[in-house]
């Protein structure tokens, strides 16, 4: 099965970028995960980016915070779809790390998620949606998933005030 | 090949969704487009994306402006994957579109692109770039729409101030 | 007496939107409250609000968080008032739940209140002003509880620097 | 017939405003316009919510811009529902006149709209709801207003790319 | 001496508020300060503004949160020179407060300080440099504290790094 | 009588600083109005503000746009009550003046006016308000000025819609 | 003497960016242009930036619109000061521009300068402040071209109300 | 060897501003640090600023908070480049203080870092970015920062999800 990589400009991400791996691993999705920072590792970026076809890799998942160049510059090394994640950032919350990979010029996409933890998850499903119009084990766990969140849903009856 | 589905809120938003579709048939792959309204046509929606799979649709664009629930409530309905397109809104220039499809609930996934033409030109690549997993015809034509923009870029040598 | 219906996207809105239930309750108006999820139940969004009218409710008030839709999905399917509450969202404090509930398109509409309890509380108030229009003793209630905010505010003297 | 009455902060808001009494004459509901600001008549503002019960209105509409009081100060003199619309400002787009309107604390509730047109043509729509709970020509009205918005989408077929 | 009044609309902004009133004692400017609110107390309202140049002040100082009306609604109901202090809303940082009173229409005007305590602070100094035009006393209070800030900066010598 | 001193820092400033000078005129005060610029004239910035009270200058109103300075610095070298005039900027619509102006450290006070020319208006309004504690003409004058603004829009009666 | 880069992300970013080249011309700093795309050419990006030391460049401009990562991709393989200048997007007016340039994180550094022509023209003047530590000739120009803009302002006399 | 003078509004904010500092050391870069208030001490501002370069200074640091007027006026009395650190704001999250900062008309330009200690980090590093231009042994320092940072990325291999 082609595999997801899981990329991130710095380890302080991991514990929101986390929440794709562990998305991926309960779809039954095999990814690798790693720190790659556009910034501080300009190179590493090429390489990884354009090597990532090659090797065994079908999508990128790329989180960062602030002036959040990494998605978009992994997605100009390459012509695997990749989708970004807005990582929380200190001082706007995550508006400059939106903005930074979202508004990208005609050319070359980045399919950008929630900002943080939710926006990470649904990272690795929207990567699993993709995987799964090839693997119909992904898509029947996808389907899984989706189904037994509804019933949590449904299993709340009504809500009651304390008394 | 499998199709991409085009919606949208509203024939106004057509000319900037056109550019997904001009994408599209630029990297040979084949599409369809239609207005369906999250708010005027729920029902629509609700069986257009129910049926998207059975009706060989492999991924969807959604684009709409303001209180942009079009491509959520279409992830809400399928397993395929879905991007999203917020389009210029008059009031607040589409920041409101933006917030409404990007910042999605964990579960449920939406991947968003830049605001406008620019936005929509880009859901076509990035539908085309996950069609081309499965057929290399597409792929060829990504790298080479990609090779060409590049060389348009290159092509430009040193700008010079008026007289 | 036609009831009050609340509903919210998930448990985690409870502590805020239990502030709309809690303002019916002191003013007399019956209501029910439970989890409708726009994203992850929208089956049970569409027969909740198709049939809301026939099950004696009059007044529908929707909360939800981050990409808001719920509120405007619930518009989309009933012809009753729908007053939605924007949770407060952990990253962008709730102006993205505020914009994706008021921007609504013209045809379906949601009369917004502010963000988090205040707004919770306001839409308890402005469900019952509007049951107030049939329900004498509502009208009265509503009377009584603002006169007694009045005379509350009115009892502070004046305020005086700490020594 | 219950009236509504339309508000407004300025006779330059009623090339707004208008859309809200185009909505209530569709569907055929009694209302008046007039011109009352917050800012420049307060004792006429006082004067009009204090007696619009007893004058026969059910629901006030009240639209302004910039530093908008006029929904809200009404509100705070009258117990009848009241519905505030955003009217877009020249400096900020009416991001202004939204934050004044809607974030109202708890005790005197406003349903906010959307900025602008669009708002206040809802506005318009939201108050018919109100009326129409008690009111079956008005709900009648209603439904064949929004069953004839949906079939005008349900009209478009597929969008074609201009040759 | 004419006095500055300071109202507020709840005694939760009296931890903000309380820095205009320090600054005015500080002064030596007599004060009186109280709660009026726009949305519960408005007919205590409309009597404050009304009879506040006969009550022998000069100066009102108002300060508001969220939808903040107050200081807006009672410089509609005086001549006197009214000045706003925005207090911190908690879901929208106090950039709702701001923009609710600096964004008056021509014709009624409130001179709008910072955000928070450091704009109470400011509004107490500013009206006492209002009331020094008429007292020199309070001239030269304001021109000993601004010299005493003056020199406190300049007490600090270089910055040193910790060891 | 005193003088108010209007100070813009450009040229192309004075369209919209001129409804300041438009307002005083009306109401009788005398002014004068120049070009002082934080940036580029600085010792003039200083020069100016340290000798206004002794040019018999009683308020100072000062406008600026962009990173907008001169209301702040102003200030900093006087003791004379300054109004701050936030100028529509071309990029940020003037978000960017008002925060540079109205977010002044504790200490040095500005009373900022509305964004654009319905804020210069009321800066030369408020400046007015401050004299007429000194003036009773120009008391009488800004009564006479806020009732026949309050008559105009009395004069206004029911809004039609067009046939 | 050293030269200027300026580099951009698009021939659309040149009438922009062109004031930058003008201020360097004015100040007779030799300087060249042209575009290098972060997205479209990104390894023209890395070649460019890894030998503009040894092609005798001092100083790099750098200027981007959208999600604008050029300044800071140039940024990161280069030990030369690199200014960046946010070019005014269409959709949001360069505040995404402005955040994806100056929110760098630690340890790669842009100087980042306003949004537009005023930006572009400030970098110019930054980065021959730059070249004039090491070139009188620079640095004579500089306060040549600083006294007479100071000079520009002062010519203004008292301006007048039309009649 | 040159220094860098890095001055701040306040003592307050030497806690963000000492990663300036640490940064220079590091790098080799004499420096000295100091209060300067724009604000409170405008005369020491001034005379600060139009000696800054016969004291020996090449580049100067100055970071400001919230109406943050500090970098900008010393760029007005100095020909020597400066660069701007916007301090976190209590209110605003440092977007007023960094819009007052970057805003600059053209003619005097503040080369603008981002919000808090990184930004403080980075005017460190830019300052000696441009300071190496004259000195090899910062340049050669530099390099080896940015080695090492690059290193330190590098080290990081696989992240793995916790058991």
């Amino acid at each position: 099965m082609p595999k997801v990589a899981i990329v991130m400009g710095s380890t302080s991400d991991w514990p929101t970028m986390q929440k794709a791996a562990l998305m991926l691993k309960q779809l039954g999705v095999p990814f690798e995960a790693k720190v790659v920072s556009a910034h501080r590792t300009p190179n590493l970026l090429t390489e990884f980016a354009e090597t990532a076809a090659d090797n065994g890799i079908d999508v990128i998942i790329a989180g960062a915070g602030g002036a959040a160049h990494l998605p978009g510059m992994i997605a100009a090394h390459t012509h695997l779809p990749v989708f970004g994640v807005p990582v929380r950032s200190s001082q706007l919350s995550g508006l400059d790390s939106l903005l930074s990979i979202v508004q990208m010029p005609k050319g070359v996409a980045v399919g950008t998620l929630a900002i943080g933890e939710a926006g990470a998850a649904n990272a690795g499903l929207l990567a699993a949606q993709v995987i799964a119009l090839q693997e119909p084990d992904v898509a029947a766990a996808i389907k899984a998933f989706r189904k037994q969140q509804t019933e949590t849903v449904l299993a709340n009856g009504q809500l009651e005030l304390p008394e």
